[in-house]
C-alpha cells in the first residue's frame, strides 16, 4: 500500500508559492512494537507553518528542511496499532504532517468521538490553548481594562476576544476586510472591529480607545503595532503571539522604540506553547466552559483533500480565508 | 533672606545646553505649620532629568516646565521647622530641586547623619533603589545565567553589574570608554566589559557571551541594543531601565522587530521606580548588605557650587562622568 504526501520542496523567499510543495507517494510503514499508524481525517493549516520553514536552527521548535514532510497539526483515527494506549479506531489528535497516513507519536492525544472535530480544531486544541496561555497567562486581564486585538478574525483572535468578553474587558478588534469586521462585532460581541486597510485607520483607534489601551494582543505586527502600541496605558501589557504580516519579510520590521517601554512602564511579552504544556488540562476545561456557556462561537473554513493544503496555506497570507482552515481528507 | 536657584528656561531640543536653565534669586518662605525648610547640602544629577523636562503630561511625573525650578533629588539639613516629624538639625533626603533652600515636602526621609553622604546619593538612594527594582524585581536573575548591562559604568548600571556578580551571573558590561571598562573588570569584578565604541563591538560580544544572554539589563538605548538583542537566548528576560542614548533625539529610533519575542519568548520590561516605593525598605536593607559585605564598590563625581550643574548635567550625555555625580552646595 503506497498513500501521498507533501514534502517541503524549498524555503519560500516571502510568501509560500505553489513550488514549495512536491506531492510523494510513500509506501505504509512496517509497525513495530509501540508503533501505531493514523489515517488523518481532518488537517490543520496555521500561521506558523511559515515560521516552521525559517532557516533557524535555534528556533522555538525543530525547523522542516527541504525534503521534509511538511509539518502540521491534524486529527486522525488509528488504523494499526502495536500500542495499547492507542487502540485501533481511537481518534487522536497531535502532529501527523502533510500526509494521509503518519506514524502516531507519544505527543498525540486520544480525543473521544462525541467531540466535534471542527470544535477540535478550532476551539479545544491548538487555537484554544494559544488564546488561553497567552490571554490568562501572559496577557493576565483585568476585569474593565480595555483590550486590542490585532488579527481578530483569525482563529486565536477570534477566540482571545470573546473570551476578553467574558472575562469583562472592553474588545477592540483589528481585522482585514469590512466583511470580517461586521461578524466580529454582530456575532462574536466584540465591542468594536476596524479594517486596518481603512485610510483613517488611525483616527478610528483612537476613537475606539478613548481611555487609552491596557492589553494589546498581537497576532499580526505590520503598521498597526505601532498605532497600537502609541495608545498604550502606564503599565500596559503586550501579548505577542505571532507577526504573521512579517513572516514573508526577509528583515522583519522593526518595532516601537524603547523608550516608552521604559517611561511607561510597558510589559512586552512574547510565548510559544511548546513551553507551556503543563497548562494543557486547565485550557481544556476553560474552553469547554466558555463553549458550553455560549460564551463562544467559532467558524471553520474546510478545504476538501489533501492536496488542497497547497493553495489553502497561502490564504492565511493573504487574509482571504474565513474562520479556523483545515483540509479535510 | 534670598538665595539662588535655577528654573528651567526653556526645553532643550537635543541636549542640555547652558540656555536651559536661568539662575534667579528667591526670597526664603514664611513657614506655615508643617512646613520646614531645608538647606541642601548635595544635590544628584541623573540621565532622568532629560526626561522630565520632555513637554510629556501623560508621563509617568509631572513634567517640568519652562519657568519651574528645575527638579532633582538631594540631601539637606534642616533649618526651620514647624513640622515635628523634621525637626531642626534633621538631614533629609527627597526631591529638593536646583535651589541653596527648598520646602521639604513629605516624601522626604530623615536619614541618619552617621551615614556616609556619597553612599546615600551613590547607592542607598535613587541608583540603589533603581538598581534593585530593575534586578531583583523585573529581571528576576537566577544564578547562573549570563547578563550584559548597557551604561555598565554609570551610576545605576554599575550597582547592576556587582549585584549580579553577588547573585551568581556571569557579567559583561558594555561602556563608553577603555577607562570605564578597565574599572569595571579591575575594581568591580566584572566577568568582561565592553566599550561600545570599538569597532569590533559586534565580535566582542560575541566572543563575550559564548552561551548567549539571558539577562539584559538595558540603561542606553543606540545600537548595542539591537546588538544584545540578537544574542539573547529563549525565555530571556530583558529590563528596560533607561535609554539615555535616545533622550536627545526627537524621534526615538525603533526597537527591534517583535519577530523574536515571540518565537524566542521573550520578556521585555520597562519599569520606573515611583511604581514600587512600597518596596524602599527592603531595597535599602538589600543594598545595606551588598555594601557591608564588601560586595558592591562606587566611585563618586563630585562638583562644587549650585552654578556647576548647568555644566555638570550635561557631561551625562556626553558620558563624561567618572561615577555619580553630584553637587556639593
Amino acid at each position: 500500500m503506497t498513500f501521498k504526501a507533501y514534502k517541503l520542496a524549498k524555503r519560500p523567499a516571502g510568501e509560500f508559492t505553489d513550488d514549495c510543495f512536491q506531492a510523494i507517494e510513500l509506501e505504509k510503514p512496517t509497525l513495530k512494537d509501540g508503533d501505531f499508524l493514523v489515517k488523518q481525517t481532518h488537517m490543520s493549516l496555521d500561521p506558523a507553518m511559515r515560521t516552521w520553514v525559517q532557516d533557524n536552527e535555534d528556533s522555538y521548535i525543530e525547523p522542516v528542511r527541504p525534503g521534509d514532510i511538511m509539518r502540521s497539526y491534524g486529527v486522525g483515527e488509528v488504523v494499526e496499532s502495536e500500542n495499547p494506549d492507542y487502540p485501533v479506531g481511537a481518534r487522536v489528535v497531535g502532529i501527523t504532517g502533510w500526509a494521509e497516513y503518519t506514524l502516531g507519536g507519544e505527543d498525540m492525544q486520544v480525543v473521544d468521538k462525541s467531540v466535534d472535530v471542527q470544535a477540535l480544531l478550532s476551539v479545544l486544541y491548538v487555537p484554544g490553548f494559544t488564546a488561553y496561555v497567552g490571554l490568562m497567562k501572559i496577557g493576565r486581564p483585568v476585569k474593565g481594562e480595555t483590550m486590542v486585538v490585532s488579527g481578530a478574525a483569525g482563529s486565536v483572535g477570534s477566540l482571545v476576544g470573546q473570551m476578553g468578553k467574558a472575562e469583562g474587558l472592553t474588545v477592540i478588534g483589528v481585522a482585514g476586510s469590512d466583511e470580517k469586521c461586521r461578524w466580529l462585532e454582530e456575532e462574536l460581541g466584540f465591542d468594536k472591529a476596524i479594517n486596518y486597510k481603512d485610510a483613517d485607520l488611525e483616527e478610528q483607534l483612537a476613537a475606539a480607545t478613548p481611555n487609552g489601551v491596557d492589553l494589546y494582543f498581537e497576532n499580526t505586527g505590520g503598521p498597526i503595532q505601532h498605532l497600537v502600541f502609541n495608545r498604550m496605558n502606564r503599565l500596559g501589557k503586550i501579548v505577542v503571539c505571532g507577526n504573521i504580516a512579517e513572516y514573508t519579510n526577509e528583515v522583519p520590521n522593526p518595532g516601537p522604540s524603547w523608550v516608552d517601554i521604559n517611561l511607561k512602564a510597558l510589559r512586552v511579552e512574547g510565548f510559544v506553547i511548546t513551553d507551556h504544556y503543563d497548562k494543557v488540562d486547565e485550557s481544556m476545561t476553560a474552553m469547554v466552559g466558555y463553549l458550553q456557556n455560549g460564551q463562544i462561537k467559532f467558524r471553520s473554513h474546510v478545504l476538501k483533500g489533501l492536496d488542497s493544503a497547497v493553495e489553502g496555506v497561502q490564504l492565511l497570507f493573504s487574509g482571504q480565508n474565513q474562520g479556523k482552515l483545515f483540509v479535510e481528507l
